[in-house]
């Protein structure tokens, strides 16, 4: 995107992290000039400022947030990359740190603390006070990517039977109030929730009007290890702004809001993009080694799949001795296979990361897929027969890479949405792996289709 | 996800179009029961409703939207995929579609207009009294994927100098309030937004509290022409609920909600990860014809590029000639380098993306890639050049395949990063043709490496 576009939703002295503006904040950190850097800082968004720092190196890191010293504040925390954020912590003072986390709201906290390591943890749990303390292990306790991590503490919830007016009062005399709310919730005296009703049409109502008269249509709680990709699908299907966390009994504990689901949201995208790659959990702030190290994995697991596709190869070794045009044209066929499967698994990933590849339409979309892969397959065919023809005068092997092409393009389309099924059906997160699945069975099938016809029919 | 843990979420009456209920509703269409048919759709959200129809076949849909009737609404065509859209409006008696459109908030009217052809345009349209047609009509007239089409027209404003107790008497006396509003917005005399007031501060204020005192710290406002995907990023990135949208003249216009920037963030992440795979705007719904044409192009780019490696291969011919043993080989080299750049890739699209990946750690992150690249490829060097000696039993022919692994490791991890960035910088989305680009680099260098050191040292 160009800069300008860019700078359109920014204010005008907001901060672009893209242009010259880092280099002046630098500049101040190596002038050790805090007023300077007060300054430049002073109209940026935490989220702004995590930015630079998860931008410029280790060394400058260091010194800029020990520069900035106590000004640094939770929610730059909050927005800071895991990978950075402990970094991060090591570096502030413990007096700096327990200021920083004792405004934040609960999600917040839970959030910093859960990727921290155990010695950090302790220091922060120590600055809270007793009853977030609490409140912070009690939220450690459940299940990592569950609503009980996710949910917020701070709600409101009135009697059933209670009228606008009543609401609006006790709200008035009210002090603790979540920075940001977007519905009061209904709740039994036994605390279940029932219902809820946004602020807007509290506030449009007359004070006699009673809550449940006015109740939203759509209310949808959640159970505290409810899974939080659930959480985000809920939201993101039914237009939800915020919504209960209720316990084993049915009790109002906590509220998750949009921000929260937005998040979610995104960061599950980036797993399915960078788990289709086989990049792991990779992000641009990791070191070298922690990077070489996410990547190994799948990159074995290529390596033995490269090597049974080679096997297929070495099947025909004394074909291609005889006839070496097969050696110049198979990747072509295995290519072309490679790329028809991951254009059909992408949208399998896709299909079933939004629910919408399901049992009722699997067999409607495979049956799609092979006639898409039948049709590329002839007519790509067609081009690359051609090609061959031309390239090595032999129309016997123009006929043969023309039949590869159709078989392994079909093969692509219903590799491509058949392995994504199965192993959403098995459990499996289905962009796990199947990047290197589907080109693997495309290979495999690629040389043997292409290499096998020539045998047979060349030799 | 397994069908049980879906269920957490949903009410108990809720649906779940995975289970059998679906055969429930295909034997009642059958039937021509409409009665069962309301019976079964009357707990169901429209979200739900919409996914029902875009999982059966067109015929099953026809039926259904038929025996239906009157009961359709709006919200399920603005649930509905575009492509089903058009098909479903077409079905639809033009008393029904009237009906349907005439309760649906300004931008779910102008996301439906928008997509569909000009005849089914027109008859919606009539279908609208004058205000709403020429509401519809403006925002059609804002260029698509902009801040003017995602706005809605219904939004709170004040008079800057405003108290809580006279916004909320103004807000009790008014009729005509939009279904969801977060946020009351404090104007110029001239409707120049200056700022905003949450629903939350609002109630839990006192009457003669001065709304300018209890303002939001972040405040953006959106040009009309504002493109959708910053817009996206900005509600991400500033945690916003609600934005306001301004026109030349900075005059307060309509306002963004944070259910729709979720929205826009989901389809441009859809969009990058078809991008990415060369598969186009490919849908689930799309027919055979369609989707054949989608994948088309970038098939035909992945011919081209496979048959330039497939060129670098023919230099060597009389090398595999010599040594049919290379041909075996070959393969895996190049697989690794794909596989290795289309790691790195995913990382560098992903962090162009959320613009993590900038002008100033782009040359951090090469670096990184680079050192990344000759770790792993030192490894798998070891491993591929072990494997090569014990299967051909040649010292040299292993030695020649470590170099190989080497080199196009270090490629890969260069090109990855460098070729999405190159795009990027070149206006290009990055996710669009990275992948065919990034495999065709490790082709032809792995290829070439492979090749030309075996003709270099073996022959």
């Amino acid at each position: 995107m160009s800069d300008d576009r860019k700078d359109d939703f920014l204010d005008d002295d907001a901060f672009d992290p893209e242009s010259g503006d880092l280099r002046l904040v630098m500049k101040a950190v190596d002038a050790q000039d805090a007023q300077r850097l007060f300054d430049l800082f002073a109209p940026l968004h935490p989220a702004d400022i995590a930015d630079i720092l998860e931008q410029i190196g280790p060394d400058k890191r260091r010194a800029l947030v020990l520069l900035y010293g106590a000004e640094f504040d939770g929610d730059i925390l909050s927005e800071l990359d895991e990978n950075i954020r402990d970094e991060v912590v090591g570096y502030l003072r413990p007096e700096v740190l327990a200021d920083a986390v004792r405004d934040m709201d609960s999600d917040d906290v839970v959030d910093l603390l859960e990727d921290l390591e155990e010695s950090q943890r302790g220091a922060i749990l120590d600055a809270l006070e007793a009853p977030d303390r609490d409140a912070a292990r009690e939220a450690l306790s459940y299940p990592e990517y569950s609503a009980g991590r996710l949910m917020q503490r701070e709600f409101v919830a009135v009697p059933e039977d209670w009228t606008v007016g009543q609401t609006i009062d006790m709200m008035r005399a009210s002090q603790d109030f979540p920075d940001q709310f977007y519905h009061v919730f209904l709740v039994t005296p036994q605390g279940v929730p029932t219902g809820n009703v946004t602020l807007g049409r509290l506030l449009s109502s007359n004070r006699d009007t009673a809550l449940s008269s006015i109740l939203e249509d759509s209310f949808h709680s959640f159970a505290l290890d409810e899974e939080e990709g659930n959480v985000a699908y809920a939201f993101n299907q039914y237009h939800l702004i915020s919504g209960p966390v209720v316990d084993t009994d049915g009790r109002l504990v906590g509220v998750i809001t949009i921000d929260d689901a937005m998040a979610v949201l995104d960061e599950e995208h980036e797993e399915d993009m960078l788990r289709m790659a086989g990049a792991g959990e990779g992000s641009l702030s990791d070191g070298v080694l922690e990077t070489t190290w996410q990547r190994m994995p799948w990159l074995g697991v290529n390596l033995v799949t490269a090597i049974i596709a080679s096997l297929v190869i070495a099947i025909f070794e004394a074909t291609i001795e005889t006839l070496v045009a097969l050696a110049v044209l198979m990747p072509i066929v295995a290519s072309m296979g490679g790329n028809a499967g991951t254009q059909s698994m992408a949208v399998a990933v896709r299909g079933l990361a939004t629910r919408d590849l399901t049992g009722a339409n699997v067999w409607r979309v495979i049956r799609r897929e092979t006639l898409v892969g039948l049709t590329n397959g002839f007519i790509f065919a067609l081009v690359m027969g051609a090609v061959g023809y031309v390239w090595f005068g032999s129309l016997m092997l123009a006929g043969v890479i023309a039949a590869a092409m159709v078989i392994n393009l079909v093969v692509a389309g219903l590799s491509g949405i058949g392995l994504p099924a199965l192993l959403d059906r098995l459990g499996v997160d289905p962009a796990l792996a199947s990047g290197t699945f589907v080109t693997t069975v495309t290979d495999v099938v690629g040389f043997f289709a292409f290499l096998g016809l020539a045998t047979i029919l060349m030799l």
